[in-house]
Order: structure tokens, then C-alpha cells, then sequence
């Protein structure tokens, strides 16, 4: 870059604005040749124009690439901490260059770090050239760069940055890592408000599901996507945080299992050696064995897989679980209540720690705060299906859920009760696994339960039958081979407490908490039986 | 259980004893009898010898099936908690049975849960009965019960219980899981100290690690493993506690993969609806990617997969990764620096919070104490070589450490700096994979370190090439197939921050750090070419 005379090789770009294609061919050519040309000298220094002394030589360029040939320290400012009590200092940041619009002698440029934004300035003047000027307009976007600049007060706020109250007098701009010209897709596209009401906004580029998943790099830089995956990490955390302070322990359960353990079906096959071997839809069976093994209060976190050819807005083929199993003394209550109250941790812990990243959500994707209850609301099966019947619903005593009469549900607790959190017991005896254990009083019912959170089930659970007589008997009557489970009924022969646990899919909470409509959204690399990549 | 004649169906036990075969059969065939007959009863309460009216009726027997039919509450102490402060107090206690032994109108049993023991005794009197003596002599060890008991105080220590102030005077004996009598292993057996200096013991009973892992639940109930268990959870927390309080993000990556990540040897296949796949060897690309989306800092605790056909004390098919990534400024050091602290921290948060349970597996398998310094020790690859040259090993510049190189390597290091944890820079670079960024100022090595715990490598890492042009000319040097790496050189087409990382293994750091002599010790269910079960 550097020795022609400027041109705009990036058009304006408005906030709503696309460049247009010839405009992002022609930079593309240019930073191309000048990227060649780059290449080929020894100094990575611009070069000057040979008629015109560079005021501003040794303040900016194309940095050699960090192959850490330096340990000097330098102090490096957060975006996200600038502002007026940064006003006439002189600061470094690194950033990307998010924007930049040349006019006349100046160039306006954004600079971003994660969900936070700067309007930079370079202006032709004593010490910054027009070369100076010349090359920073030609940076494409999304390269990172290292800038000096005297933090300023303005007149009025920058409606268009995070950082409002201050601008950047760039002194120094140096290119760290030089993005391609042509990007497969606009970060300002991908962070495009959705608007709930008609569509003003109809003419305004959109970026699809899987053109943001094939660049899922450039998708994952949006405001909503910082934010969505701390979003995530919170979630994780607060799980833990609750489960620590009741004295659970963590462990590891193998994904790799010698025999399918749900019956076979959605099973991924693997090749093991000389045999063959399948992925865990569960750490069910690990989670009670550590039970069976005196450890009391488990939990875990890890991969789930589930080989469903389900292609909806709420199912993957891998996903992460956080799974909790536990000894109980009388009573499954004792493990409902603790999985409730974990619940009401973790919904407490992001409103009040999240704030900030779920108001970033919500301005592109607007959504309704998660409302709950303390303690949570817990209705039995019978109940669900009385509310249902009363709003109109044919549906039997011992009829399992459909999708849509949990979302129906998931209305009517909402205008009865307020909540967007409940947990529904006593689901019937029928619906649930061989291992579930039956109610003591009403033998059509069990102790099970599913947690909801906006009408979809993020929790499946249930006390387990710990005592192998009654798990064969159980198994044989719903027809499981017990040959091929006899490890999981050989695992309660040696005394096992009577326990009780359940599974949570982590994509399923952060996407019905911040109320988005696809799982895709809430799984950084997300899988599908239709996508591996990236 | 119940009507026939008292009669010794568990030999004695001794601490170091296991009991005689025939012993063993014949309490069975009398549980097994006995249990038949309770099967058919409708009560499952004792049976009363008709001429004998029974004093304890109501205050023993087997407790029907819970089903969470109850749902009283009752304060139930733990067995660590009992003590001398305790004394004259009467406590509720769930516990397993460990061992019971009769001894003419008594019965001493020792009560276990988790790594905590007390004596019971059973003593015919005024409130206990023959038939009441004889029902407990008659329960199956590892039987989980509900002890009633008075707390006080004895004479002399009991040296054969963690409790060994006081004994419980049972009054309530209720069984509510029974095992079956015939245990496939002694947990007393599988209990037992390696002896270090010779073999005084060799004539009691050892259990061999396949029948370990066979019967992992029993197992897992030693003291050792309670504890191994509880400190590999603390190694996790205390990784993720340091790095979060660096501002890293935790992140998930995908275990199935459509290429595989590390050229294609050693990867295991899966059938992916009608395509096929590949787990992951590494969430390297994946931390990469997140770095490449402006996350700064990242780690993941996952599932990684190797399918090599390694037998050893050291290689499993499938292990805890914890993993991080970083963005750096200037220096790789900034990350080396930051697992460097990561490390300490773990040491110490291991030596202040788990010394109890470190003391338990010691007891079990003697090791000494992990010393570590605080900054640890970075040596260069040419000093290691030196090192080894000047201890007469024959060892070239560029050639990597064989595993007797670090085993030795490691103990130099320990006899010069007295520390069990060092770090290892600047490998050659022609050792390393082709994404292992060059050395600025020598080419021969490069900017990447492993990290040893007593001699044995846990962790790896480099700085990556993050400059697309870069590192196809590496992989290319190579022979890496660029067309099957394209996604991953793509990732750093549109500017990424030099950044640098590593992956440790869980199981490495446990089993290291505690000085044990196989990585099947400290994986709860491992996976090996030659192990899929439990």
C-alpha cells in the first residue's frame, strides 16, 4: 500500500451500509498488489513518495509479523475502560479496524475490541501526512492494529460507538494482522437489530444461518456473539458455583461406551481397534455408578451426543451437558429441591452478573426477560394436563407431552403463575425409561420430572430404581434385553443408596434464557446432520 | 435372614485379612436363602423366633424398597463429623457396612462412608436381642444401613477407624440397600499400602488392575480412590479459578470432527448418518478459532481421543484435556508466564486444600511430596542438552527428548533446583508440528515448550503461526496437504492476534502430582486399546 494516489478504495460506510461489489473488487486488486508488493522489500516500512518528505514516517505501517522478537512491555488500554477520565491522555490500543470512511483530509475510522467500539480520527496536519492518511484508509477492514492516540472529549455523544463520550486522534497506526479485502460477510450485517414489529428494515442486508456458520470466525465477532458465549460461561460457572457450595463433585464420564445405553437407536458407531464402539447419548450410567460408588453428590460437564437425524431449531447431534446425579435420604424431593435451587441460581446469577451482555443480545435479537420464581414453581403431571383440558386440549392421563402442548403449557403457566421457569412431576409410569422409579402410592405415575424453561424442556430426571431386582423387572417389561444391560443392573448389586438425578442440555438454557429461536445460535461450533464444518 | 441358629457366617475379619473361601460361600448360600425367604414374605421385617418374644422388635431389619414413600425429615450426622464432642449423644448415620465380626453376645461392625470409619457395637442386653445380634452378624458387607447409635467415648484409640476416639452403641440397625454376600473384591484387599522397602506384606492378598477396573464400583470405594477423585475435581477448579481471574472465557469445542485435526494418523472414525467422521485429537483449531473471533482468552475442559494402539502406564485412548489459548502483545512469554502462575497455583491450592486427601492416597501409595517453585523454572532446549551431555547421555542439538532423555532430564532438574515442575522452551523447530511458530533470531528452533511433572511431559504448546502466507509454507515444507487444511489456514485470513496456547492432561497432572505409577489410577472409567468397560 502506499505509493498511488488516493483513491477511495473502500466506499463510505454507513452503519446500515454494504460496500458495494465493484467497490470491494477494486480494494481487493489494490490491497492485493500492494500486499505483493509489500512482500517483496526487505523493510515493511511504507514506502515514500519520493517527491514529498513523510512527516509521519516511523508512526505508522505494516508491523513484521509477531514471531515474538521483542519483550518490551508497553501499557495497552481496554476500549471498553476509555473514556472522559481518559480525556487528553495519550494512549496505546490494539483493535480492529471495524470501519473507515476517508473525507477529503481526514479519515474517520471505528475501532473495535469485542463488544466495544471507538471513533478514531486521522487528519492530515504537522505530524500526520497525507501518506499517513493515504494508508490507513487504504487498512482493510478486520485487521488488527495497534494505534496511538490522544484521547479527546466531543461535542456531542458518538451515537454509533460504545465508547460515546470520547474519539481517538490517532498519532501512530500500525497494521498487526492484515485482514483479506474481501470479507464473505460484514460484521454489520451479521449484528443487524431483527425488528419484531413488520419489517422497516426489509431492504437491509441479512446474513443467513449458514453463511454466518461457513465464516462462523467473522460471525462469532458480532456484539451479540462476544456476548452470547460469556452468556454461556456463565451459565457453566454459576451450575458449578451452586453445586460446589452443596458439595457435589465434579468427575469425567467416557464417551467412548462399549454398549449403546439407551437401547441402540441414535447411537454413533466408532471404530475401536479391532472393534467397534459407540458414543455416549448420556453419562447416566457413569453418573450412578459414582453414586453406587459412595460418592454422594456428582456433577459433570461434557459432550452428549445423539445420532438423530432431527433437523429443528432445538435439536444437535452433539451438545454439552451439565448433568447432576445424588444420594438422597427419604425422599426425591431432596434432589428436586436441590436442582430447583440451582436453577435459581444460575437465573439470578445472569440477571444480575450478565446485565450487560444479555441488554447486548436483546438489541439485536429482542426478547422478553426470563422471568422465575424462588422457590420454583412445581406442578404435577395431573395438574398439566387439567390446564390443558380447561384451554380446549384432548389430551389422556397418561398421554406424554407433544412439543406443541409443552409450549401451550409453557403459555398458560406463564399467565397463571408469571414464570418462565416450572417443573413438572410425577410424569406417568408409561412415558419414562425402564430405570425410572415407579410411584410408591399410584402405580401409573413415577418419580420424574422435566424442568421447562419457556415452554421446551431443558431438564429430564428422575429418581433411579437402585435395587436390580426390581430394574430387571422393570427392563423386561418394556421389552430391553437385559443380557445387553446387565453392567448397568450388575453396578446396584453391592448396596447402592437410593438416588436421584437429571440432565441438562447447556445450549437449550442460554438460548430459552435470552429467549432466541435456534440452538444454533448458543453453540459456537454446532452440529447437525447436516454440518461438520467448521 | 433371621430364624436359623446364630452361627459365624463371616469368619473374623482382621484389618489385613480377607475372609476364607469357603467362609465366603457359605454366607452367601445362607444370604441367598435367607434372601429368598424375605423375597416371599409381604412384610419384609424379621422374623420373630416363636418361643422368644423379641426385644428390638421394630429397631432392625431391612427397610422395604424406597420409592420416596416418606417424606419426614431427620437430622443424619456424618460419620467424619463424630467425635469426642459427640460423647453421650444418640445419631442417626447412613453408612456401609464394612465389616462386622461376632463375638459371643456382641457383634462389632465398622461403619464406612466415603474415607471415614467408626466401630459399632451390637451387644445383647436389655434392648437388644438374640434375634437382633443375629440379623446384624447376618448382613452382607458393603450393605448400606441406617444406624441409630449412642456416641461414646473409648478407653484406648480404635487404630483400625478414622474415628478412633469414639464407638457407636448401635440401637437401630436398619438395612436399606443389601449387597449380595459375594464380594468380586475385598475393598480391604484392594485397600492395602504398597510397601515400599521389600515385601513384608507379600503374603496378603493384592488386587490386580484388571480386577479393579472390572469391578470399578467397589473399587472406586476405597480411601485412595475416594480421595484420588476428590483431588482430580480440585485440579480442574483450581484451572479454572486462576484463569478466570485472568478474565479467560471458558468455550466449547466439538469432539466430532469432519477432518481430522492432526494430519490423520491415530484419529477414530464415526459413522455420521450417511458420511463419515472423526473425533477430535485436540480443540487446538477450535481455541485458535475463538482467538481469531476476538476472544482474547479461552480454555476448554473436554474429551480428547487418540487412537493409538499405546499400552502403557501413561497413554489412554481418551482423556481430560484442559485447555487454553491465548492473544499475546508482544511476547510469547505473556503466555508462558500465565500457565507458568497457572501451575503454581494449582500445586499450591492442591497442597493447602486437599492435604487430607493427599495424605490418604499416600498411605495407600507412598510418594514423596511435589516440590515446585514459585516463579517456576524455564530452562532452554540447549541447556536440557547440556545437562544430559554433561551426564554422559549422547544426544544431538536438534533431536527431540526420548522418554528416558525426560525421565532423566527430569531428575537432574530436581537434583540441581530441588523442583518437580519445570518448563521447557524453545524445542527445535524441525520436532515440532508444522503450525509451531519459528524462533525470531535462530532457525533451527522455535517458539514452543513442554512442561514436565516429575520427569513425565504434561503439558505442550507453542506459539502458533497466525499469518496465512506463513503457514502454508510450513505446512507445505511439511508435507501437509494444503486442500486438507484449508479451513484451518482460512481461519487466519481476515487478521487474528499472535497468540500462543497448550493442552495439559488431567489424568497426567493427577497421577503425576501424586506420584503414581499408572494413569489408569487416576481415570475413573479409562479407556485404553484394550479396555472399552465399564
Amino acid at each position: 500500500m502506499g505509493t498511488e494516489e488516493p483513491t477511495a478504495t473502500q466506499e463510505p460506510q454507513e452503519a446500515g451500509g454494504a460496500p458495494s461489489k465493484k467497490a470491494l473488487k477494486k480494494a481487493a486488486k489494490e490491497a492485493e498488489k500492494a500486499a505483493k508488493k509489500e512482500a517483496s522489500q526487505a523493510s515493511r516500512q511504507p514506502q515514500e513518495n519520493a517527491n514529498e518528505p513523510d512527516v509521519s514516517e516511523g508512526l505508522y505501517g505494516e508491523r513484521p509479523l509477531n514471531q515474538s522478537q521483542d519483550k518490551s512491555v508497553r501499557k495497552v488500554e481496554k476500549v471498553t475502560d476509555l473514556g472522559v477520565s481518559y480525556a487528553t491522555q495519550t494512549v496505546w490500543i490494539r483493535a480492529r479496524l471495524h470501519t473507515s470512511r476517508a473525507k477529503g483530509k481526514q479519515c474517520f475510522v471505528v475501532l473495535r475490541q469485542g463488544r466495544s467500539t471507538i471513533q478514531g480520527i486521522v487528519a492530515v496536519g504537522e505530524k500526520t501526512s497525507k501518506q499517513m492518511l493515504k494508508f490507513v484508509t487504504n487498512v482493510p477492514k478486520e485487521s488488527i492494529v495497534d494505534v496511538r492516540g490522544l484521547v479527546q472529549t466531543v461535542p456531542k455523544p458518538i451515537e454509533s460507538c460504545t465508547q460515546s463520550d470520547v474519539e481517538l486522534i490517532c498519532l501512530e497506526f500500525w497494521v498487526i494482522s492484515l485482514a483479506e479485502p474481501r470479507l464473505p460477510l460484514q460484521i454489520d450485517d451479521a449484528a443487524r437489530a431483527v425488528t419484531e414489529e413488520g419489517d422497516e428494515d426489509a431492504l437491509s442486508i441479512r446474513v443467513n444461518q449458514d453463511t454466518r456458520l461457513d465464516n462462523r470466525i467473522l460471525d462469532l465477532r458480532t456484539p451479540t456473539n462476544q456476548a452470547i458465549y460469556r452468556i454461556e460461561a456463565g451459565v457453566c460457572k454459576l451450575f458449578r458455583e451452586a453445586l460446589e457450595r452443596k458439595n457435589f463433585v465434579e468427575i469425567h464420564t467416557p464417551k467412548i461406551i462399549s454398549a449403546a445405553s439407551e437401547g441402540g437407536a441414535n447411537v454413533f458407531t466408532v471404530s475401536y481397534f479391532k472393534t467397534s464402539a459407540y458414543l455416549a447419548q448420556s453419562p447416566q450410567l457413569y453418573k450412578q455408578m459414582a453414586i453406587a460408588s459412595d460418592f454422594e453428590k456428582v456433577y459433570t460437564i461434557g459432550s452428549v451426543f445423539r445420532a438423530e437425524d432431527s433437523n429443528t431449531h432445538r435439536h444437535l447431534t452433539e451438545f454439552v451437558g451439565l448433568d447432576l446425579e445424588m444420594a438422597f435420604d427419604t425422599h426425591y424431593h431432596e434432589v428436586v429441591d436441590t436442582i430447583a435451587a440451582t436453577f435459581t441460581e444460575i437465573f439470578r446469577g445472569l440477571r444480575d452478573l450478565y446485565a450487560e451482555e444479555i441488554s447486548t443480545v436483546n438489541k439485536q435479537y429482542p426478547a422478553s426477560p426470563f422471568t422465575f420464581l424462588d422457590p420454583p414453581l412445581r406442578l404435577e403431571f395431573p395438574q398439566a394436563i387439567a390446564m390443558l383440558r380447561e384451554a380446549g386440549v384432548e389430551v389422556g392421563d397418561e398421554d406424554d407431552l407433544s412439543t406443541p402442548n409443552e409450549k401451550l403449557l409453557g403459555r398458560l403457566v406463564k399467565a397463571k403463575y408469571d414464570t418462565d421457569f416450572f417443573i413438572l412431576d410425577k410424569y406417568p409410569l408409561v412415558v419414562r425409561p425402564f430405570y425410572t422409579m415407579p410411584d410408591p402410592s399410584n402405580s401409573k405415575y413415577s418419580n420424574s420430572y422435566d424442568m421447562f424453561m419457556r415452554g421446551e424442556e431443558i431438564l429430564s430426571g428422575a429418581q433411579r430404581i437402585h435395587d436390580p431386582k426390581l430394574l430387571s423387572e422393570r427392563a423386561k417389561h418394556h421389552g430391553v434385553d437385559l443380557e445387553k444391560i446387565k453392567s448397568y443392573i450388575d453396578a446396584f448389586k453391592y448396596g447402592c443408596p437410593p438416588h436421584a438425578g437429571g440432565g441438562i442440555g447447556l445450549e437449550r438454557v442460554t438460548m430459552l434464557y435470552l429467549g432466541l429461536d435456534n440452538i444454533r445460535k448458543t453453540s459456537m461450533f454446532p452440529r447437525d446432520p447436516k454440518r461438520l464444518t467448521p
